[in-house]
């Protein structure tokens, strides 16, 4: 077998066996196929496409190229959850506490930010003395006693899919569907767990920028997964403005806490409580009404606030944050921006506020690996709106005076505020079961 | 400037600029942009393609990566030759001859051969003592006193083609119009003649398959030609059956010495004179029907054969063998075929023929790197005839009866005999001005 054919063959549009993508990513996470034959291929993947069958067999071989997890150990049916990226989303944060309250089991792995802002283990690692590195034992014991556990991706899972990831990115073959489909899936599906859903983003500050493309995407994923035996949804949500009011990785958890407090309810809430009804419902806790009402009781009642400080507490981390929240780290300057005029707020662009928060140090660049946990942006409100002259807008928080009038600028530009009120765009455009 | 944006841009099918055509082949040439990001772009252009524009640029700075030949030292219109590449293809050996004949100068040089049979240069070499190693002035001189002079392309010209072209090879992006047209156009451009014939084949033996395709590589090279100033043109020829009778190094020089010395004459015969008259055109000669009855006297009158006999002299070589064929190498053993059967031949495929002369050490191989000069083919009819039962069709030369029992075994299965004659294709699909 010869990479070359195989190039040629995407290139004309012939299908791979399944043999044929196995030597392809042996070979190439192995090393016998250097990276300009892998580059050539997987740009005839982003010109050419793949079918279903050579995408699920280009996943599996991914998923096979290193460990998988076993959760077996897991007292009940374990699920996962992933989000194609945002802008602001701290979901997990949210719904790993509210599907634990309601006897569903969340042992999840998650990844650090690159770009933007962090990733979910960036933002857990603002609460102090977190640690998001339990071994494999403890993991499971910690599921099996409080429902959640969320530690960092380690191990040896998916190598083939971190070097491929690598070179897709330096070579402008990222935005492909198949290619994001098998990056995506072949990790979920080593992590293990029996369900998964899947939250696929579309907008603004999303690979897929618009719901249609979102759609293909997730019908793909959700077909790879149920290939695989998994119990496997997706649902397709708006990323044009950021999710809740915080982005940045400590005013996020601050936010997941007030609403956990039951302190603020804003469109988060409302996407938290759908995606833990459709976990639980994956979980076999019943239709997706009774899980929705499930979910609002774990969340109202204060069970879930509580299950959010257990697993602080069972990860080393300080749980009387949930209380006293002055003991989350916070950048020393801040500067709030008012509105210039009345009017409704119809945009908040949200790949131009992450961008911002990333130059207030939010999140992580090639310049510099460090992250500010205190740095970022709350919004005072969101897009539909009515705001006065003189209303708060947004507070930025940075480590300098430069740095904050640096992002209000840029987030200035990515509010807009007009006469006419906006049309709301519904959070969730579809769900695919 | 990013070569990540660019490899984005031609995948968007958003045209190149000038600065970022040069800064591409300029990075890549000299290896600041790596082989991955290269290939990347490479296959982005296979599939998605370059506008005229973007590939006159490219074949520009291709062109401009090293030395260009500098001809005007010759007393004269230059007149340049270039085939696509074919099975049995020793028009170069005829035409320059010919139109030196005519008053014609032929500066010319030519490659080695890869693959199949081997290139002009080898042929050449099969010749005893001849040399194609000539200094500048030496080229020059023997061009302004005999009209013709072939040397092997040495020297510092387009290495980015050299490059981009070893990596094409590896990457399955070989077959792409753009880079086909850059390719041969940067080293035309580069060899510095002031006009350029294009001969470019399609059928079994060539890269493109359809006359239609041909036709459309050949008006964008005779488009890019132009654009640089140089006198174009192109026939569009066929390559379904190999080109006159013999294949293989010396066997095709010593069809070239009996033609020249008027013993045989066949559909090569006319496609070299086709091809004469249209560079004696380009010279200024004339128009097209003085040209090419200028040709065919060349050719009778034996002044074409003397002038090679000239040009062998003053590259060293031993000019008798236009007299004595028994001074060119020939492999000791050889295979006559005959026919089965009564019947008409209707296809002598090209490639397979090629392929055969390979195994027979007729070219050169990623293992073997020699080529048996005196191994090959010799046909005894063509596509059209009748051959009545026991008609030899072709005779194989080797160093062995093995070799020779396995190439005669493939080429009888290339030679297609039917009861019915075949509709005879001629050798000219189109010329383009």
């Amino acid at each position: 077998m010869q990479m070359y054919d195989l190039i040629q063959k995407t290139r004309r549009l012939e299908p791979l066996t399944i043999e044929e993508i196995r030597f392809l990513v042996g070979g190439y996470t192995g090393g016998s196929i250097p990276d300009y034959m892998m580059s050539a291929w997987l740009m005839a993947v982003c010109c050419q496409g793949l079918t279903v069958e050579e995408t699920t067999e280009l996943t599996f071989a991914m998923r096979d190229s290193g460990q998988c997890l076993d959760l077996s150990a897991v007292n009940g049916v374990t699920v996962d959850k992933h989000s194609t990226g945002g802008i602001g989303d701290k979901t997990t944060l949210l719904v790993a506490p509210i599907v634990a309250s309601c006897g569903g089991y969340v042992a999840k792995m998650s990844g650090r930010g690159l770009g933007f802002t962090g990733g979910t283990i960036d933002k857990l690692e603002s609460i102090p003395d977190f640690s998001v590195t339990l071994d494999r034992e403890d993991f499971i014991r910690q599921t099996n006693q409080i429902g959640c556990c969320i530690i960092y991706q380690s191990g040896n899972l998916t190598p083939a899919d971190k070097k491929i990831y690598a070179l897709r990115n330096l070579t402008a073959t990222v935005d492909s569907i198949p290619l994001i489909c098998s990056s995506i899936m072949s990790k979920k599906l080593a992590m293990g767990a029996d369900g998964i859903l899947l939250d696929v983003k579309y907008g603004y500050g999303a690979f897929m920028k618009t719901p249609e493309e979102a759609s293909v995407l997730a019908n793909l994923m959700v077909d790879v997964g149920k290939q695989a035996g998994r119990n496997c949804r997706a649902v397709i949500t708006n990323m044009n403005a950021p999710l809740g009011s915080a982005v940045g990785n400590a005013l996020e958890v601050k936010e997941v806490i007030q609403m956990l407090r039951g302190e603020i309810r804003n469109h988060l809430t409302e996407l938290s409580l759908a995606l833990s009804a459709q976990m639980l419902t994956i979980s076999g806790k019943g239709d997706i009404i009774t899980c929705r009402q499930m979910a609002e009781k774990a969340l109202t009642s204060g069970m879930a606030l509580e299950k959010f400080a257990q697993m602080i507490e069972a990860q080393g981390g300080n749980a009387k944050v949930v209380e006293n929240l002055s003991l989350l780290p916070e950048s020393p300057v801040s500067r709030t921006i008012s509105a210039r005029s009345d009017g409704f707020i119809t945009e908040i662009h949200s790949e131009e506020v992450g961008l911002a928060c990333l130059g207030l140090g939010a999140g992580r660049t090639a310049d510099n690996p460090n992250i500010d946990m205190g740095a970022g942006v709350v919004f005072h409100h969101f897009v539909g709106d009515y705001v006065p002259k003189g209303e708060p807008l947004f507070t930025v928080y940075g480590q300098t005076e430069a740095l904050c009038q640096i992002a209000c600028n840029r987030i200035m530009k990515a509010v807009r505020v007009k006469e006419a009120p906006a049309v709301a765009i519904p959070m969730i455009y579809q769900i695919i079961e």
